[in-house]
């Protein structure tokens, strides 16, 4: 309940929220065709020519013998080095890899606007040199800072100056500094930030490349292979999506899971821990988590090896450093050249969810990575390269591997494959799943890495920066594309 | 509302939070008198004898020649090491200073238990170093990593198994990690924390030192001289003293500051800002302060020298650190040495606030110290030694202070002279002050470091690490205090 004194903004967002709401049921008249089509159109005009070269003679970079990195010859960008890894009591307590140092904060924003009184996204058709296939849904602005003061020489970002807080009478939605994969960036934080300008399309026009799209299309978008992008992924995990304005949009579905689904984001009805709880799981897991990284040089690196041009590991595994050309139509600059890692294998990032006394948890685990900025945040049940563990032992196998694995295909509430950041990683892909349990399992009990949450608790987690990592914020915008679509 | 499905946990804390507001409204039959005989009584029968040492010559610690810090020999505790620090852009953009680091996370951390019903908190009558005058209010534990795993071979910490998670059937109430003086420490946090316990006195007797007491008479006490200690305040700062479970306590009061208080933690009237809007504006802070700090050797610290035994700055203001020989009865070992900070001149800490819309708001300070985690924190309107401006022409001083210090005494809400962390620093004390501004002075516009807030968002905000730096948090402290007795 609102009691709102003159003068005096609300004490919550519930009107943003039911506005988000309303997008997200929107029709989809032709079931996405046309984003799909409109997507293919770009392909066909704005082709990407990429060709793999030497890590050691890349063009604009420097792949220095001495301080042992490689790295961009302006100082700006980012920079491959070498990592040493310690968490004492970790199942692997030591090791080393190459990591991708990148220290600014970029922006990945995205821009709404009312039309016809309903809440659009202007998304953009953007391909970048990892991607496997042509362009994917992209924010309206992906700039790292480099980028954006133009330490390329290329064009002015459109759009960015309204995540610049330039624009008078625009109202932020979301605006969050989130991590990015902890397992490949050391420290890597973007603004997640969504802001919305009055006055629709006319007041701003969507430029080539750009379109203005209700959350339903984006939503409907990821069921697609390799369609919505990771930026835009992570973004839309951000928006406020709980709480009583959902209730309209749930009224009435007879689907017993996404009842559950809403039920679990409207948040009314508690969970299986309290907040409190969670909050002090994480602080005491921080606090007992000692991850000590330091930089040693890319070629002493124990495990990994230069080969064809590529820094690979000795077993094969994980992932490769590469080097790539890239020439590009219909981008600030035509031709430039970068190092890229390219996981071996597709990936797995799942939630197993139940319901619970008629709300859906999801269950997430209290994950460490080296790269994160605080040792611990929530992390998909399942996160892993199921390849890296196709000859282990069932005891050194990832908890619940297995389970998803085997998981009877109709109790898959969603599965699909996307890509990771195309900017970074060369045909990097992922397969997203939602696995729903039933029964009363025993296996099921929350051990001691993982906790059963509501959607809630995620949204509430979510404003704030580092409680979930970027594989756990993909999956809540694939959770709330099926809880709210029409 | 809260909807609770069968076996799941409520959505939020309103139950306790009603439990907390009674506890502080309770009434203080004495006016406090008992719990201050109480805490003299421990003065007579248990003295500290502290002696100024040289640091060159501290027993037990390195005055390290080479490597230029001052630490211990056991490698544990802390040390005193030189900072380089730059913020490009701020009003000072490079400065060195020595700084206390602390890596480990320690536990400040309240008992708490219902006696007749009402919450009690087992608080510690204790006596540090730094004192100006004996013993003060402290947390139930108080404890560095090394302090509770014995580095110093000293007794075990009483009640310590509660705050490690190893007793069942206790609540936690809240359990955060705060930063603390980010001029002193190099990003230096502590586990904030209270936990319930069920069964009473009973099951959990209060042993010498110790003593079951209700909110209300640690909130009495906060209005007196050097009573509560800094760990208390930072403490209950973090208690969930915001939502609708207030409304009984606040019923019918004829007062209209405590009635706009009030309303300000009830949070259902909103404020000036959208805590959208504030987050976004840490973000966007966070963003763009870059705050670069670098060790330096002691000895080599510029604007700074040693004399008599001491580490001081050439103009004889800001702090000194300085060397102490304690000789204690009733504490874990008798007798002991340790470099401390000495500030110069007693503190100014100041929230500035004012009704809007019938709603009480602070005036928060966006404050980059160098050594936060995070770049930037909430801090008070005004934080600073008056006496390091004295000679500074307006244009110099910080923001407000003038403001503050020619405030009509009937507009001081609060005023109580209160000691930092004696266990770090030396009889170092700071004025707390809340000054309620009226009429629509012009001055009072937010300029671009301050922002309105509401004790609700502060209340949502300090659930989470990083976001109200310690001086707001014991201010916080003292606004709950008012705004909750009897």
């Amino acid at each position: 309940m609102t009691v709102l004194a003159p003068g005096l903004a609300p004490a919550d967002d519930q009107e943003l929220t039911g506005l988000l709401a309303a997008s997200a049921a929107a029709e989809v008249p032709d079931g996405g065709a046309a984003l799909l089509g409109w997507l293919a159109d770009h392909d066909r005009h704005a082709a990407m020519t990429v060709h793999r070269a030497d890590l050691a003679a890349l063009e604009g970079w420097t792949d220095d013998p001495v301080g042992g990195r490689i790295h961009h010859r302006s100082g700006r960008f980012f920079a491959v080095e070498g990592l040493d890894v310690q968490v004492p009591g970790a199942p692997v307590e030591h090791w080393q890899q190459p990591i991708i140092r990148q220290p600014e904060v970029g922006v990945l924003g995205i821009l709404a606007t009312r039309i016809g009184g309903v809440l659009h996204l202007l998304m953009q058709a953007k391909v970048e040199p990892g991607n496997p296939v042509g362009h994917q849904l992209s924010p309206t602005v992906q700039a790292t800072r480099s980028n954006y003061q133009r330490a390329h020489g290329g064009r002015a970002v459109p759009y960015l100056e309204y995540f610049l807080g330039t624009v008078p009478g625009a109202r932020t939605v979301v605006d969050v500094r989130q991590s990015e994969q902890g397992s490949w960036f050391l420290r890597k934080r973007n603004r997640n930030v969504v802001v919305e300008v009055p006055g629709g399309p006319e007041a701003v026009p969507a430029r080539p490349g750009f379109r203005w799209c209700t959350l339903a299309e984006v939503h409907r978008a990821l069921a697609v292979t390799d369609v919505v992008n990771m930026d835009t992924r992570t973004v839309l995990s951000c928006l406020p999506l709980a709480g009583g304005a959902l209730r309209p949009a749930g009224a009435g579905r007879p689907d017993d899971f996404r009842a559950a689904l809403l039920r679990s984001m409207l948040g009314e009805s508690g969970g299986v821990h309290r907040t409190a709880d969670l909050l002090s799981d994480l602080t005491v897991a921080r606090t007992e988590t000692d991850v000590d990284v330091g930089r040693v040089p890319l070629h002493t690196l124990q495990g990994w090896s230069r080969r064809d041009g590529a820094i690979v590991h000795d077993d094969g595994a994980y992932f490769s450093v590469v080097g790539v050309d890239v020439v590009a139509r219909g981008r600030e600059v035509a031709r430039w050249s970068q190092p890229m890692f390219a996981a071996h294998g597709t990936g797995l990032v799942a939630f197993v969810v139940r319901r619970i006394g008629g709300v859906l948890h999801v269950l997430a685990a209290l994950r460490t990575e080296p790269g994160f900025v605080d040792a611990v945040e929530l992390a998909p049940t399942v996160q892993c390269t199921p390849e890296n563990y196709a000859h282990r032992p069932a005891s050194q196998r990832p908890a619940y591997l297995d389970r998803v694995l085997a998981a009877d295909p109709d109790r898959l509430r969603f599965d699909t494959v996307m890509s990771e950041e195309g900017g970074r990683f060369h045909h990097t892909r992922t397969r997203y799943v939602v696995v729903e349990e039933t029964g009363d399992d025993p296996d099921l009990v929350t051990g001691p890495g993982h906790r059963w949450v509501t959607l809630a608790q995620l949204s509430e987690l979510v404003r704030h920066s580092h409680y979930l990592n970027v594989q756990a914020r993909s999956l809540l915008t694939c959770l709330h594309s099926l809880a709210l679509c029409a």
